[in-house]
């Protein structure tokens, strides 16, 4: 979850500014705001205040594990935006091809990517495909729902969030496409459209690259775990891939999470989308209130819209 | 450098793509290509083929070297959008303020935040002030050039390149400021304006927080060595601060470039960004061509405008 919290000079200040109510805040505001901001609730404020209802649990035959020496990603995949790559890396998960490979590229700012590092003999395949077409964009159609965004995007005719993924949209064309935002996760390809199949996923680690969007198939999102990814050692080679000599972060595994026994599951839970309260936690965002804010931008940026996560009460 | 290269399945494939030449891919497009993209020159093709009245050296006593056990990031100072906060900062610089000090802060996708650690005894300033007033925005007229981009902005009337900085501006309002895009360096303040003097800095090092943009002062830009602040692990408390228990990720020291010996400076340029071959660049990201991207976004956010830099030739 992004969390837009202020940035203070103090720890102190910080903490009291995220952790204070809106009505304690109230009587704070009027001796010290340099500006006219109404204090307003943060999306913090919004989460807290939520109820059960507005959360959906991760769907355990979308959810993907991979466990990393440090601990677990976790990635919810978009069948609906990606299904035969969706359907393609879940039989390579099936089949353990992940097992042993390693992130083979990280580059400051753009991109983790993993898969096989041994392109002279790679890992032969099972049960998955070797071409998957690409999927840049499917119809809009079959996409469940879309919490259209106001906004005006220079990137996509239309923007807003798919059940939970940030996506761009043509209703001209008819077409939707998941958007290059932080935390993303991607099918790598070559030249042709074809020629990727879930061997090489890569994640987005740094300021959202949305030219790629309609140019590469985009899977699912990291929901958990991103910080694993985020802070892998840059390689030193062009494009950030290691060096021979350099350490490749292992992969132990990668699993659908409907094939971990029940206790070893993360139990996430991503707020839903189509709600009224998910509409007040774009807006805390869209027009923060004060007093740490003077200005409110009137505006979100698809890749800063907030999509909480938390763990599901036991 | 934020290098948007083409993100293939092998690395071999990935790096036949970024080095080849125009000419050499010209023919390989013809056989390959899935869409009618032309190819067209990278941004990586407009660095190589510059001369070097494209580029200028960064100016020492606006430059800073914060020296990190990993490794140096220098930072280049924009006094033209934060004339006080700079001043005070590179007294802080010069009485040797910073040197012993910490980042304090690494939340994911947002920002590191370094400073004092040690709240409830603070190291007391020398020369420095201890309240700066927030150069939130600046009159137009005092910033040096501007290269506007035709794009529109969700966050800003206008937005567009600064001597090297990304910025926004409201020509009716008569004022500019510098957008909070990945590697800008900003100054940490509670809730008045007034309460940064930059002895708390932080860099974004995740999606562009554009919110925050004329609510902080903008001091300036990593340059050179963002890795060694975006890799760092991310703080367990709220807000990514670090708790007691963990590692302080430790500031040797932080020297204005103007005040080191010539021998051990870093002999960087940036590409000037009032020229035509620039503007070559940011249209090269704008709308790239083929045979791997299969469809050109014909816009280029702010945040994801090149802004090369490179070694000085000897």
């Amino acid at each position: 979850m992004h969390t837009p919290f202020p940035i203070t000079v103090r720890r102190a200040a910080a903490l009291a500014l995220a952790l204070a109510t809106v009505p304690a805040l109230a009587a704070k505001t009027k001796a010290d705001a340099d500006a006219g901001l109404p204090v307003k609730p943060t999306v913090a404020d919004i989460v807290k205040a939520s109820s059960p209802a507005d959360w959906r649990p991760l769907d355990p035959d979308n959810t993907l594990y991979m466990e990393l020496p440090g601990g677990r990603v976790v990635i919810e995949l978009a069948p609906d935006f990606a299904p035969q790559n969706v359907a393609n890396i879940k039989l390579l998960a099936r089949e353990h091809y992940y097992d042993g490979q390693s992130v083979v590229r990280s580059q400051d700012n753009y991109v983790a990517q993993w898969g096989d590092a041994d392109e002279a003999h790679p890992k032969p395949l099972k049960t998955a495909r070797d071409k998957v077409p690409g999927e840049f964009t499917v119809p809009i159609k079959n996409v469940r729902h879309f919490t259209a965004l106001p906004e005006r995007d220079g990137y996509a005719p239309q923007v807003g969030i798919a059940h939970g993924f940030p996506a761009g949209r043509d209703p001209k064309a008819g077409r939707t496409w998941l958007a290059h935002c932080y935390g993303m996760v991607g099918v790598g390809r070559d030249v042709e459209n074809d020629s990727g199949n879930g061997t090489s996923l890569y994640a987005v680690t740094g300021h959202a690259p949305r030219h790629l969007d309609r140019n590469i198939t985009v899977v699912g999102r990291v929901v958990s775990g991103m910080a694993l990814l985020s802070t892998l050692p840059r390689g030193h080679e062009a494009m950030g891939f290691y060096g021979a000599n350099e350490v490749h972060p292992p992969i132990t595994s990668v699993r659908l999470a409907a094939d971990v026994p029940e206790a070893e599951r993360s139990h996430l839970e991503v707020m839903r989308t189509d709600t009224a309260t998910y509409q007040a936690a774009v807006e805390a965002q869209r027009n923060r209130g004060g007093p740490w804010n003077k200005y409110a931008a009137g505006y979100v940026e698809l890749c800063n819209v907030p999509l909480p996560v938390r763990e599901q009460a036991k």
